[in-house]
């Protein structure tokens, strides 16, 4: 594979066959996008074989002219068994496959091909792995989260009166694209997709929404219900911009809200909540620190200010107040009840409080952070404030 | 569900039944996005169930709010059973599951609630029923065409001098998003992924690509490997626009190809070669005719032409030349090899022979037919000449 990242990938692979090898299995079949990128630094179509020892194989259906070590073409999975066994490779007894993520028939065809004594399911185990960060995808991270606040404060000189929010965010989608962001907005969980992010202004920022993402919106049509919809923006409402930032197939997770004209005090009380909250989980979030005790700090502090009812939504409220970010914009571990994950060094973290206040719309932030030893490094930083547009 | 689409969807409710009747099972479950979409006119988080007879149920996890005739929120799909028997539906013996998207582990959740006797793989059977569309996703379909080529018409205005084609590409989706473009690229098929569509200028368009589309391209990033790749648009070069024509759910599919400058006389043949072949498929392909003769028709123009070795891709070549197309881009039919399927009425189709010409780039147009009963009706309709920038 790509010389450059050999040893970033051989970092990665050897994460993986400790799974492997803590899950007591012999081997790994990777064939889903994310996964492959994770394990070969790119898009394959095929599989990623990787053995608890030794290197991996790569068994490649496109594109044509890939080398290396252990690269082979096929064009039939197979044709891998086949392959391996020609090169002296025991068949696993135990195989680790994506169970969450590979389709039934998917599943049924590999398992048939090295009829392994018994299969594990590793969706939530290559989460895992991918949950904590290398250095090279900290510093993917970061880059993307620089271009992003690049674009990002870019956002008030886009809006001209008598925008409707579609025309808005139609000038931030460019204005990103223009910063190279990739605009694929990739998602763990087959109910879950959304175009580059979402805008939400006014009213519709409480709509609520197929999707379980923070908030939802309406949408421009019920084919995808979420994000803005039409509204003409009009004083007196917020804008909130949460667009996903892929520059390098990490996505950088940042909200920033903006105001046209002036809110409510309670909508400015909100919103320094938010930022309350923020300031506080990132001392709180330590190696060590329960992931379902973080979401209840940020409940208790909603509650405190009285702002319990419009807390992550009002007329559909998300159960969950951060989420790792990665390769996919919704990344282990999730901060979130009943969930008693520990957290540790290098996972890369998006914490998103936010409010819904009536006849305003949302307000907050979101920023993506880094876990360290005395807590989170903030890596987004677009100002904070609410910026009257 | 929704008052004013419920004849529309009662007519594809009745679609699907048939289906199931003729597979001899007693139900069809339906869990993904869009195959909800088809059978309950939206997006939604959770399930349709369609009984053989009778009407459709819907469970629902998300968004709240939602009313209608047989409409139950659920917080896990084990409580379908349980509603379904305390409203005195019996438990299905034959159940058809989508089993090409869901994920191994939701069939196996799914097959524990209702522990039929039997199951049956239905997504096939699905994309087979969606290709044949009603007169309302024909009309669907239409105007996305109608509101793509508005766009396409405003591309030559789009270029400036100097521009790379990521610049380029950029202008060309704000065109589309401000014509309403959803921007959401459906596409079929767990490997395969795309932003808005693809941009391909000079060789770029001959770079294979890991994904199985016409033509490939680099991509700006190894982590999403298809489209412009930042190429300085040159004089000689060929520009060739590919973008997802998707303004109401159904996505309309049009190519069309600008030069910078004067191309070389065989890219502007090679060009009329593709034309040629449109035309000559568009009378061929009229209820009965069969898929791969179709491909054939299109292998052997090329090769009448002299333009075997760089049609569909040069260092890589696509097996097909045309698909069907509706919510997702890559609808059932395929045009190619060994498809033995019959064409049928109100089938819609998107033809597109292109051709790599070397020094040059890509050629060729793609346009979006329904299948009528004298052959093809073509609904996308930006000029096709090679247009100078």
């Amino acid at each position: 594979m790509e010389q450059s990242n050999f040893l970033e990938l051989a970092l990665r692979w050897k994460k993986i066959q400790a799974a492997i090898v803590a899950n007591a299995a012999d081997a790994c079949l990777i064939s889903t996008n994310v996964n492959i990128l994770y394990a070969a630094g790119r898009i394959l179509n095929g599989f990623v074989y990787i053995p608890a020892q030794g290197k991996p194989w790569f068994f490649i259906r496109r594109p044509v002219g890939v080398e290396g070590e252990n690269v082979h073409y096929i064009r039939k999975p197979e044709q891998i068994s086949e392959i391996l066994q020609a090169n002296g490779i025991a068949l696993p007894e135990v195989l680790m496959m994506e169970g969450d993520e590979i389709s039934y028939g998917e599943w049924l065809r590999y398992e048939a091909i090295f009829a392994p004594k018994k299969t594990i399911n590793c969706t939530t185990i290559l989460r895992v792995v991918r949950s904590v960060k290398t250095d090279f995808e900290l510093a993917q991270l970061k880059e993307s989260a620089r271009l992003q606040t690049a674009s990002y404060k870019e956002i008030p000189s886009l809006y001209k009166q008598g925008m409707t929010d579609h025309e808005f965010t139609v000038e931030i989608e460019r204005s990103m694209r223009l910063h190279g962001c990739l605009g694929m907005f990739r998602i763990f969980g087959s109910s879950m997709e959304a175009f580059m992010g979402s805008v939400l202004a006014g009213e519709n920022a409480d709509s609520p929404s197929a999707y379980d993402f923070a908030l939802g919106g309406l949408g421009l049509h019920p084919s995808l219900p979420i994000g803005h919809n039409d509204t003409q923006l009009e004083k007196g409402m917020s804008v909130m911009v949460d667009m996903g930032g892929n520059f390098n197939g990490y996505m950088s997770d940042q909200t920033r809200t903006f105001s046209i004209g002036k809110l409510t005090d309670k909508a400015y009380k909100a919103h320094q909540v938010s930022i309350e909250i923020q300031q506080r989980l990132s001392e709180l979030t330590v190696p060590g620190a329960v992931c379902e005790e973080l979401y209840q700090q940020s409940l208790d502090i909603a509650a405190k200010n009285g702002l319990s009812d419009c807390f992550m939504g009002m007329s559909q409220q998300a159960k969950f107040v951060g989420h790792g970010v990665g390769l996919v914009v919704n990344e282990l571990p999730v901060l979130c009840d009943r969930n008693k994950t520990l957290i540790e060094p290098n996972m890369a973290i998006a914490l998103e409080p936010k409010f819904i206040i009536k006849g305003v719309g949302a307000v907050g932030t979101e920023n993506t952070y880094i876990v360290r030893q005395n807590g989170l490094e903030k890596i987004t930083s677009a100002p904070e404030e609410i910026i009257e547009l």
